[in-house]
């Protein structure tokens, strides 16, 4: 099982000195895994002789490239120009079979578009979504689109509720995964025009569809697969990773207030760490392009070690789980179902 | 000072029950303030004599509507239709004078479109906008619009950065407010058209504006005002609501795991009551309905006693402060000032 790790830019001043080092661990916690860093191989050995890592070889492989994304580039001028960053190669080398999957910390709009261009589209899917587990009341839910598109039409909506249910099928054995339109009202009235389109064709459609859900019934653990266009997605997934850091650091203020509480505070301390290893975002890092053939991976971008590890075997799990061949499958007989009728 | 209370139907299966005994409450904490509960009188005096209540008089009266508006009712059908609703009876109370301030925790939809109508707008605003404060890191940030539009476009986003700064130089007495433009990205090149047509007007505007932010700097309290359209602001407003929900279920659910842990919550009780409170979503309660040309209050449609009383005396606080007529002022300085360059 190989997967590729495209160097380019993150968010932040991160780089080879995160993802060298949580390639590292990933390789420890997965003994089938073998890895190919593709980058600068000076900033590649920069960062692990600075982690003071063993030298590559055997699992563990560079693949020069010798351009690399910015983040603030825009997707259709990296499709053009970066033939030869370490985001095309690393997909370029998921296309011609030398990896199973590629994972990528870098500009999500390129990553897409290159991912696109390059692996294709799964049949009946235009555009491919970002789709991640969120943590939920007695379990997670699926949430897509959380940032590939911009916007999204009412059609596009509705193949995001197809792959969202598929993947609750496939990672969950859901057999009849409950789907829910993100709105601001659960009234027939709300919303605008594209969502309550959306609304009819789901209505219509064989999925187990539960109609407009509110941003705060993504956590309550009764839908299964929550849509929504990107642009909305994005903003709810980073909202809400706020108001989980504003909430921690209130309870740390609040512990370290006074004698009395600081002792109230190590009492407390291991079941808070429960409580926040729960709640960690880095044990849900890893968002799926979903809708390609070919397994990628966008991993944040503010990501520490044991994020982008998670989001490696992440990918790994994917890759065993045969995930992009099953949404094709179930996609197939969608639409030779739909062509019979 | 007198308000107005709507008692049209509220989400879920409030109504009377919540607003009577949270009018009471609030008359008891804000000694120069008058109510006029506008609705069905027989079901007033059910719930007064449910909570056992002192009868109306002096400073509680009810004032009877025969209509009520419905959570699912087109807003333009209610505008035409629903002439003696509690909600159109309260703002027409407003709109003559008999009332200072309206307070609904009816359908936001057909409040605005009523409000709009009856109030007009201030001058150079198309539509308002629902803003709150939202708590943050050392503070809050103002936050609009939270779902009076579903839609927004560039000049309207700008409307709504104007008034939000207004609103923070007004109420926090700050000179030069910072206003963020919330997108997916801090990148120039993210985003929709409308969002980067904002962008573009916004740099040119003499608004302190601080560029594009993400969702989690809503609560790092380094932007004073957070613009967005009333989709993604309802969306991220109650994304965060769960989060925050999710966060103190799990915090009960571990506390109560173990005897040893049921110790521990027993010492950290007092120190997470304290954190509850500062973080309380009922203590946020009640939104503006800002752009016009009086005091109109959104309280959310699953206020409690607390929540609801909250929202009538930060309305009680908005007439005291002036706000619209301060709004007013700054929106004719600026027009002014467009004018004469």
């Amino acid at each position: 099982l190989t997967i590729t790790i495209a160097l380019d830019a993150m968010g932040g001043d991160f780089g080879p000195s995160v993802v060298v080092p949580a390639s590292a661990a990933a390789l420890e916690q997965e003994r089938d895994l073998s890895l190919i860093l593709v980058g600068d191989p000076a900033l590649v050995e920069a960062a692990m002789s600075e982690c003071r890592l063993p030298r590559p070889g055997g699992r563990w492989v560079v693949r020069p490239a010798s351009q690399q994304v910015e983040m603030d580039e825009l997707p259709s001028a990296a499709l053009r120009s970066k033939k030869d960053s370490s985001m095309r190669v690393a997909i370029d080398l998921v296309k011609v079979g030398t990896a199973d999957a590629c994972v990528s910390a870098g500009n999500t709009g390129a990553l897409m578009a290159m991912a696109r261009f390059v692996l294709k589209t799964l049949p009946g899917i235009d555009r491919p979504a970002i789709v991640s587990a969120l943590p939920a009341s007695g379990g997670h839910t699926h949430m897509l689109d959380l940032g590939a598109n911009v916007g999204a039409g009412a059609e596009q909506l509705c193949q995001f509720a197809v792959m969202g249910s598929v993947l609750a099928q496939c990672v969950d054995g859901i057999a009849s995964p409950s789907v829910g339109l993100l709105n601001i009202g659960a009234e027939e009235i709300k919303g605008n025009e594209q969502i309550k389109a959306s609304h009819r064709l789901l209505t219509e459609s064989d999925l187990n569809y539960a109609g407009f859900i509110e941003g705060d019934a993504i956590f309550r653990g009764q839908i299964d697969v929550v849509v929504c266009d990107g642009f909305v997605g994005n903003v709810a997934l980073k909202t809400g990773e706020g108001i989980a850091k504003m909430f921690g650091e209130r309870i740390r203020e609040e512990f370290e207030r006074t004698s009395f509480t600081r002792l109230a505070g190590a009492f407390a301390m291991p079941v808070l760490r429960r409580v926040r290893a729960r709640m960690d975002p880095r044990a849900y890092n890893g968002a799926t392009l979903i809708g390609l053939r070919g397994v990628v991976l966008k991993s944040h971008g503010g990501a520490d070690r044991v994020a982008f590890a998670h989001a490696i075997r992440r990918a790994a799990s994917e890759v065993r789980e045969g995930i992009p061949d099953r949404v094709r499958e179930h996609l197939e007989t969608k639409l030779a179902e739909q062509e019979a009728v």
